[in-house]
């Protein structure tokens, strides 16, 4: 493909979003680039290109996240990160990730141009992958950074088409035999910039979230065995319907998630009947439970509450519940003072900014528990995500790149 | 295959049962015969055998209905018609059809063993098919006879393998191009016992269900549109979770059928999500809802309350309800007058019995409609039915071969 990048206005955020949205693009206006595919290698080195057009210095890790470097005139300082993950999903949108990368590459830019080198060193980081689209897995980028996860968390792992993991990795360049540890103990902060991926800014009208927290996530699988009936000679009285023991608990457990904290989310999003026919009262019902707030003991008050009352309604109907987990994610506190200095720039600048918390996973969690991290919201439009139909307007984007620009001054100037 | 039906003790419920169930055993235990099907005209063949063995004049109509008569010394009279289907549903029970048609050619050659020939003309009929479980459409050999149904009815039908109705039936000997009606004007009453398929006779500890009605029957589908999110970004407040409000909508319906009337059953059997992902809030539910009660203002009453409930709700939630009907069949009463007769003769012999409402479908309602009709059951272990362990007592299949055999004395003799 023939990317224009000499044409390219590398301080216009929407040209350079439709630019990259170019690599990887889908039938239906979106993007999948899944890592260590043809279209990912081709982002990661039209990033690269760019990246030593505007003199930075860049390379590649083993696990091919890579970075473009500003040194700091102060040589024995730590590092400042700054940037995002250049995977999607199949078909997403063309913000998610992307604009995170774009806007760190564009403010360490214009730095530069206005400021010269900064005492310290900033690097622009494209990272790996985030989403786990492609193989069963997340954060491999920031966890391989962070030291979470090594080569061996991979040798077993395979996509969806049965390619190894490691096999996909060395096709795009990077030898597993010839991996060194991508581990960074010189990072001493990360700032992340990234689409809100919800609705809250956009209902709220503010152009910039400050996220204070990541919330914890716990996943669960809930088995309801009743009885399967004949649907007209089984009176109501004697039924174990487990379509309607399941409906109760979804009721209860949503009613008391708004009850209990109104950061709380509670989600039922997948749930599976048998034996799933018409005039057949069933005899099962399957439903996964998706828990999310950013304290640890919110989330077990709320599990206690709706756990005992779901095995004593189930014990007084006479019917078998069991509750798996099979996710569990704590949650993670931004840098207070980052958060602060990013406030102070808000109000300076005038902009209509608002505290939050962060629903979604991002990098920013993985780089939080090792380093002070600090996480920047702009407005989705609708809330839409993961979809082709994302969109952030040209403004809001604009406002945070600005924003991050004034972070990365304050952070290493 | 072999059955030994010379040395079948033809007056022995137990034997018989398992002798029929032989034919289209499968190896669950349960029984398959599907109309038209090879194990369908064994056994329609093996009846017609025994019948003639007991002296019964046979007879195939052109849909397969098999006929055993006992003619009547009235010359004139017209005919009782006692019997149920011999077709199953796929891997079903030993009882449902098949006990009924033993119970009357039992009843019979004990009345003309006892008797001789009756004044009316008594006849034993195995009808062809009533399950629905090859092709899309139910009763057809009691609306053949009953003259709601003709060929016309499936030249277009087809079963799952994509076999032609018209096809099957000529293959099982029954040409089409040789079709004369089956319409039967001579029937003056039907008499049919079935299993109860329901638990309602094993709580009441009674042996004998005078059924007084049957119930009508009304499907809709229930489709609810709300809007799909993400699980993580969207507050709860934000939502329109199509899961939710299915599950407030089958709460509210089940506890509006227990509220009105302890003889309504509503049962939400099938139930389909979308996306179905456990992190993404379900943007669209649809759900079945199969209603049952023996009067039809009842129906009504209930339909129009939870559908009222449904669209108040769904547009105060901003969600799109959509309600689509796709079955509609009458109640049926059985006749007044056969009821009290086998009530005085239930009591006269000390049986246990109680009336009730048939809340499954029985080719009895196709008769109630065209001569006087009734229906007697027997228990079903459990209520379980359209399954291997369905199970009925020698005792109570005994009870209501006796029961049936006074009934049909008081009708001919």
């Amino acid at each position: 493909m023939d990317i224009q990048v000499d044409n390219l206005d590398k301080d216009q955020v929407g040209a350079m979003i439709e630019w990259l949205a170019s690599i990887g693009e889908t039938e239906n206006g979106g993007v999948t680039r899944l890592l260590y595919s043809p279209s990912w290698l081709e982002a990661q080195l039209a990033l690269k290109n760019i990246m030593e057009q505007s003199k930075l210095h860049t390379y590649f890790d083993s696990v091919g996240n890579l970075f473009g470097r500003l040194p700091g005139t102060d040589l024995h300082g730590k590092t400042i990160l700054t940037g995002s993950h250049v995977d999607t999903v199949i078909d997403g949108g063309k913000f998610d990730g992307a604009y995170g990368i774009l806007a760190s590459f564009i403010a360490v830019r214009r730095l530069f141009q206005a400021y010269g080198y900064p005492k310290k060193t900033i690097e622009v980081v494209s990272l790996s992958e985030e989403e786990g689209s492609r193989f069963p897995l997340t954060f491999w980028g920031s966890r391989n950074i962070c030291g979470t996860y090594t080569l061996d968390r991979v040798k077993e792992v395979k996509d969806s088409a049965g390619i190894p993991f490691l096999e996909a990795m060395k096709k795009a360049g990077f030898d597993p035999e010839k991996y060194s540890s991508p581990v960074r103990d010189d990072v001493e902060r990360f700032v992340e910039v990234h689409i809100e991926q919800g609705m809250v800014l956009e209902k709220n009208q503010k152009q910039v979230g400050i996220v204070t927290h990541i919330v914890g996530q716990r996943r669960y699988t809930i088995q309801i065995k009743g009885e399967s009936n004949h649907a007209g000679t089984t009176p109501m009285s004697y039924r174990k319907d487990a379509v309607t023991t399941a409906s109760q608990f979804i009721s209860f457990l949503t009613e008391k998630a708004k009850a209990i904290d109104p950061q709380l989310v509670a989600t039922v999003g997948r749930l599976q009947v048998k034996p799933n026919v018409p005039n057949v009262v069933a005899g099962e019902v399957e439903f996964s439970l998706d828990i999310r707030h950013h304290q640890e003991e919110v989330i077990d008050q709320y599990c206690n509450e709706i756990f005992t009352e779901f095995k004593r309604s189930a014990e007084s109907l006479q019917i078998e519940v069991t509750i798996s987990q099979w996710m569990d994610v704590q949650p993670v506190k931004m840098d207070g003072e980052m958060c602060e200095w990013t406030r102070e720039i808000a109000e300076r600048k005038n902009y209509r900014y608002q505290d939050m918390i962060s629903g979604a996973g991002h990098d920013a969690q993985v780089f939080g528990t090792k380093c002070a991290t600090s996480l920047i919201f702009v407005p989705s439009q609708k809330g839409i995500s993961h979809s082709p139909k994302e969109f952030t307007s040209l403004e809001d984007l604009e406002t945070g790149i600005d924003l991050l620009t004034e972070v990365l001054y304050k952070l290493a100037y």
